[in-house]
């Protein structure tokens, strides 16, 4: 069984078709061109499946975009970095312009489906998936199927608070995980305490300009050795930590897949993480609790957007 | 359609015939004598139905009890309050005796079943109910259906947290709404700032003893006007609405239900909640969000477990 997935990011439109059981078998990359307008960037999209389908008996389409997505999985409404694009019924437009049936799906819960249908999230009929990116993100898999709440808004993982206090992020809500996982949160957590240590390596090669400080600067320190990054990824695991915790007492899921960028940290941050859980988490949810990475890398936006047609359509 | 609704508490067995439209219809109490053992206890509560079920076409029983439930709804495994018991199937115990199918569920997702079909739950087809007591609980409806997790063990609202660094309630887990909004916790935050303000009412009324002191007071203090009183409420309040904000971004579920002794403090408490929430919470969540008190009184548990009946056998 075939489908195409399309990951439709700001920059490129990337598609696939996916075979069920092999993966990816055939692929392209297109820049998007968002800015010449809605209709001829889904004409774009409409032409790049065109051209993949034509040797392949493919189910359906589907399509991972920025954005909040309606519950029916066929309507966004005001994805970033797509102008002019308010409320759109995109998977009726690729519909339209394939004539395949098509879902569609935000980024985040997307790559929850990649990892369910092709990625470590397959051994669990029930996980959460966090994406700890620029953002921090996530999706919500109970018995093999996305939860979606309500409205189709569930899982914004990023924006659950767990000191009220705390910082802002680019949000209204303060103290969020995100606050303190966010990429840009972590790296300026990271400047304020190394600026403090002069004596330490990473104070050498970033004191010109912090800005340039990213997580993956502070993993490579920590596996020379260097006390303090070692210190301030434990301190980002346990904050990792806190928010398991919650997410585990509020909806009984116990398997955690954590991916994006800042999780190449890998056990620097997911052991702290794992050490607060131990101490703080309930006793009667620390049976089968499981914190795993995931290493789909960056097929897991196309895996995902077939594996939604697969769900969808098969 | 009639079914048997049973409440079983450390001090009381509560027992009702409840028709699906009437509410309660007949209904008797005896005292627990949990003391007496798991299995006289069982023959108890199978004598009470009995009793009840002489002059009534029953569809069958629903229990409620303090504890953590099996997902299927029959086994309770450690219930506080109730000796002797470490894992019972209950369920089965109940219908050996009374020829009734059976099913249980804890106190919290039963007051989550008794709104539903009986309060101010039935109104919404997803709802989240917080129950303010002792302790912070909740049981969470989707689709007009209890959500249990994976393991049966879902809604730990109270367990939620909202401060890492804050206190410990009964629990393992720092900074949860229940260190805030339990009523022992609410009673020494407010101790503490009433034993600083001599000249308060509340502090003349209290100072002897302030063990004595308990949220009623303070509602009643802040009916009268007393700032003090209103600013503890409100302080509470805001700890609510963070509690609740992560809630929803979880879920995407906007509906919320209030009930227990706590909440009697109504707006007092709940417009500082809201007032947090319209400004932290995320703003595409905010449409159709509701915060409403459940006025079903002590009936809830009677009510809920037969909700559970009707849920399950009709």
């Amino acid at each position: 069984m075939k489908a195409i997935g399309v990951d439709l990011g700001g920059t490129n439109i990337k598609a696939a078709v996916v075979d069920k059981e092999q993966g990816i078998i055939d692929q392209v990359t297109r820049p998007t061109k968002a800015s010449l307008g809605k209709d001829l960037l889904l004409d774009r999209i409409g032409e790049t499946i065109s051209d993949l389908i034509k040797d392949h008996d493919i189910i359906g389409v589907g399509l991972g975009l920025p954005g909040m997505v309606s519950k029916d999985q066929t309507t966004v409404k005001n994805p970033p970095n797509l102008p002019g694009w308010t409320v759109v019924n995109a998977a009726e437009e690729i519909t339209k312009r394939t004539s395949l049936p098509c879902r569609i799906e935000n980024d985040a819960n997307v790559a929850a489906l990649g990892s369910l249908h092709f990625g470590a999230g397959k051994q669990f009929d029930s996980f959460i998936m966090i994406t700890l990116g620029t953002g921090v993100g996530g999706g919500i898999i109970y018995e093999r199927k996305l939860f979606k709440g309500t409205q189709g808004m569930a899982a914004e993982l990023g924006h659950v608070i767990i000191d009220y206090h705390g910082p802002l992020s680019n949000s209204v809500t303060r103290g969020t995980v995100e606050a303190y996982l966010g990429q840009r949160f972590l790296s300026r957590f990271a400047s304020d305490l190394i600026s403090q240590n002069p004596s330490n390596p990473l104070y050498k090669s970033f004191s010109d300009d912090f800005d340039k400080l990213e997580p993956v600067d502070l993993t490579n320190a920590a596996k020379k050795g260097n006390e303090l990054a070692i210190e301030i990824l434990a301190k980002s695991g346990h904050r990792l930590g806190y928010a398991i915790i919650n997410y585990v007492h509020m909806m009984d899921i116990r398997k955690f897949v954590v991916s994006g960028g800042v999780s190449k940290a890998g056990d620097f941050l997911f052991e702290p993480a794992r050490e607060v859980i131990r101490k703080q988490m309930m006793e009667p949810f620390q049976e089968g609790f499981e914190l795993v990475a995931e290493n789909l890398g960056n097929d897991s936006a196309l895996l995902g957007a077939a594996g939604l047609a697969f769900d969808s359509f098969s």
